[in-house]
């Protein structure tokens, strides 16, 4: 198997590629602007996304020159509603889950106000927050890698002013779950000055008795969003599309921060039939489930730490200077993760290609460590 | 020829469905979800997309598991600058201009702050402005339905806070045009809290001596961004694709409102490729052309007031009730304009189908003023 066959299958999949008719599928396969380079920096779907999502992407070009809003959007949130137990209006789509962060940080920007996260996490809610006059309170997490909830329920508990608590369960970019229990507590007995964001991005591969959705408060309280999105899963990163799961009054307080006429027609409408795949989750569990094996086996060889990742990417050392190991596999066509300080000491690797595929990432790192490089 | 040809025709246009594969032709053509109804409610190129617009879609479909920054985002910028003899730091790309819109509404935002705009006008500025501390002023527009620029600059003197100067140019849903010379003496002269959102949606379709594009601007002052949409001309407004010209000090300055990742892979490499097509510019004029003469063609017929337009659709009296009006129409499966107090003499009709499938709209006008409803 050669380095092109790795790539045709890592980028997208050979079972969505398979869904595209055989005309367009040299085009198609062709078509990356980056297909001889190995993209480890996002997490991707190694099987691409679903062939009926495929579909209704074709079939719906010709919509094109209408706006978004209409049947197919209600339709997708109707099915939303369905999936989570909520009423239409708890459910609230955006242009990737990084667009209720948006709104959420927007709607509960005061003087005197903050962002509370954990050090380190997802920077979204930090980003969007730099305009406004927020302060960022950044806890490190604890010895075990999750949310040190204690500390920073804590520190909720310290000012009057408007707090947004990004959450993001399991954490990115360490993978590293934070017990729902301990979560559940405090947004249950939170001031009324906190307003929650849970960021579920990777909610669907996690197996573990210690988690589960905080999903339930979207329908007891009014201080949280639960946000999920359609990148990772389904394989549609690039067709932007999310949602947020909370109460009514909050959706209507967060809905004026959205862009209108949203999510793209392509986005809604591969979205509602991906929900229809009821195969595709355990296909992809599966096929992550073999690639982190295919690395962690690597990584073990070679005594280099990994965290226990719950999600599709490990946080892995890398006995080195980061920027140069960057750098290093870059050379190589391989992209791998950016920085996260604080933990410059490892790296985070997106598990988007195939086992097969990764086997080329491993068999760099091994030359790597035969270079003294690692 | 029947009711299904002309929607055939009028929803997505022969030019770009004949660009599909033919074993997909059926697919897409029977997939539109409202494929009995003549939408004339929302702004669609009768056309279609171009055809290389679809097929970089195509193309593309096998990128959509990443996200969608990397190569494509920056040729698209670079032909962005090129086309408008700007810098790559003066090119704002958003999900559609509505987002440029929300971006500048929010970034301006402070309490005793304005938004002034016309009356009528589009919606999008005060929309966004609504959980914000703005008070909206509307200026009536003058009697030839241009932006009474004098009393709006006026106005503008009168505060010390910030104002977002909103103008739409062609005014929607007016048709209209407001000289272009009033608005650059308005501009270079402006007090430095007034901020100007220059809407030219409508610009590729504008032929008048007394209009050109306030572009110029934005490289001559940080006190505008002028918004740009590919959804009307290139027929993608499913697709979401937008973009603001300014400085790149005020580039900098929206930057941290907008969704990051975006727009869409698929938005980007169509709007790229749509750029790259020549032909399609003066198709689209003279199909929309065509259009316009249908129409007011059995507007003078009728003796119905419409606005001169400027754009892709006719702003015309219905002599009536518009909830009515609306309502009949709908019956009828033709959708069309929403309301636009305070002209509530007037309905807005998008010039969304061919000239053929127009012939629907406008018997059934025909059969209105015979039943007396108009």
């Amino acid at each position: 198997m050669d380095r092109r066959d790795f790539l045709i299958d890592g980028a997208a999949g050979s079972v969505s590629i398979a869904a595209l008719a055989p005309g367009l599928l040299s085009a198609a396969v062709l078509s990356s602007s980056q297909d001889t380079i190995l993209r480890l920096n996002h997490n991707a779907n190694p099987l691409g996304m679903p062939p009926a999502s495929k579909q209704a992407i074709l079939d719906s070009l010709v919509d094109l020159p209408h706006y978004p809003d209409g049947p197919p959007r209600d339709r997708l949130i109707q099915q939303l509603a369905s999936l989570h137990l909520v009423s239409n209006d708890q459910v609230v789509l955006g242009q990737g889950s990084t667009e209720i962060i948006r709104a959420a940080v927007q709607a509960h920007a005061a003087p005197g106000g903050r962002v509370l996260q954990a050090d380190p996490t997802y920077e979204n809610a930090t980003r969007y927050a730099e305009p406004f006059p927020y302060r960022i309170e950044k806890i490190p997490l604890t010895p075990s890698f999750a949310h040190d909830v204690e500390r920073m329920s804590n520190m909720g508990k310290k000012w009057k002013e408007p707090i947004v608590v990004y959450i993001c369960n399991p954490n990115n970019p360490t993978g590293t779950i934070t017990a729902s229990a301990d979560l559940d507590t405090w947004i249950s007995s939170a001031p009324d000055n906190l307003f929650f964001i849970v960021d579920e991005a990777y909610y669907p591969l996690v197996n573990d008795p210690r988690y589960w959705s905080a999903e339930k408060w979207a329908s007891k309280r009014d201080n949280i969003v639960v946000c999920r999105t359609f990148s990772k899963l389904y394989g549609i990163a690039g067709l932007r599309i999310g949602y947020g799961l909370c109460s009514p009054q909050t959706a209507r307080r967060l809905q004026p921060y959205l862009n209108r006429s949203s999510p793209n027609t392509l986005a809604v409408v591969a979205a509602s039939a991906a929900l229809q795949d009821k195969d595709w989750h355990n296909a992809s569990v599966k096929i992550w489930s073999e690639c982190k094996k295919v690395v962690t086996d690597c990584l073990d060889d070679l005594g280099l730490h990994y965290f226990e990742s719950h999600t599709a990417f490990l946080f892995h050392a890398i006995h080195g200077d980061q920027d140069l190991y960057i750098r290093r596999m870059r050379d190589q066509d391989i992209l791998v993760g950016r920085k996260f300080p604080p933990i410059l000491s490892h790296n985070r690797l997106s598990l988007s290609s195939t086992p097969e595929g990764l086997v080329r990432f491993t068999d760099t790192l091994r030359k790597f460590r035969n270079a003294g490089w690692i």
